[in-house]
């Protein structure tokens, strides 16, 4: 079986207007089989570590958030869908409080502002699209301590 | 606070490329908290059952796949990516056998062929971009029994 895959659909004038959220250039990856075991852990803060697989047009991100732990309101043009696998997240948005426990999913459509606090200790499995440039370039200070949710 | 969302970048050359998987016209969903226990369980044969969560560019599939169950080579557009919450399967893909077990993610690029099978019992997380139209229809024959995944 020969490898078929090709480059995913771009579209350049979206593109440029997601300008703060773009990818920068990356080769396009073939079949990736990652543990997460394997996966590097990187520590934003005492409350907060995080592991990436990065796709063409999707990331994945596991997300571990001790009780107390709070991210700060915030919104990107990225679409993201979190589903809370362990723990429990309350999510302020959209004019709402809404707790998110394991087995449970929100959706959260793109440039939508949104805050979280982790009510216990909890994983989190965030997918965006596409990729969050500021996470795979560590420019997202928002969640890094002192400025992040390193302390409640 | 405001709902700022706004319709998904669009890349009409692409969509139309992609007219065997391209989601039907639907309404841009906003934010849509949903517990797994309240998304439609779909059997698709007596092997597998499934769940969507679709957001706007992105779809969520909670994939059940009892022992046996087989996934027949099939490829798609849409790019993917599988994190095995429970169990094992063993996907044919790429010119290689990979066995992706618990804790485990594959990422599979737009336009690969691929095969799986249940080693066990397995608990699939799938992710595409963009939505799956022919799960989204039920047009997905291959994967419904009699000629599907149903029996081994």
């Amino acid at each position: 079986m020969t490898n078929k895959s090709q480059p995913a659909p771009q579209d350049d004038s979206a593109r440029t207007a997601l300008k703060d959220t773009v990818r920068p250039p990356a080769p396009q990856p073939g079949v990736q089989y990652l543990p997460w075991s394997q996966v590097e852990l990187e520590t934003l803060g005492p409350l907060i570590e995080r592991q990436l697989i990065v796709g063409h047009e999707v990331m994945l991100a596991r997300i571990l958030l001790r009780k107390g732990c709070i991210v700060p309101l915030h919104s990107h043009a990225n679409e993201q869908i979190s589903y809370i696998l362990e723990g429990a997240l309350k999510f302020s948005i959209d004019g709402k409080e809404i707790v998110v426990r394991a087995g449970e999913v929100l959706t959260i459509p793109p440039n939508m502002p949104h805050k979280a606090e982790a009510l216990e200790d909890t994983l989190d499995l965030d997918i965006f699209h596409p990729p969050r440039a500021d996470w795979i370039n560590k420019t997202d200070s928002y969640l890094r301590s002192e400025s992040g949710p390193g302390q409640k």
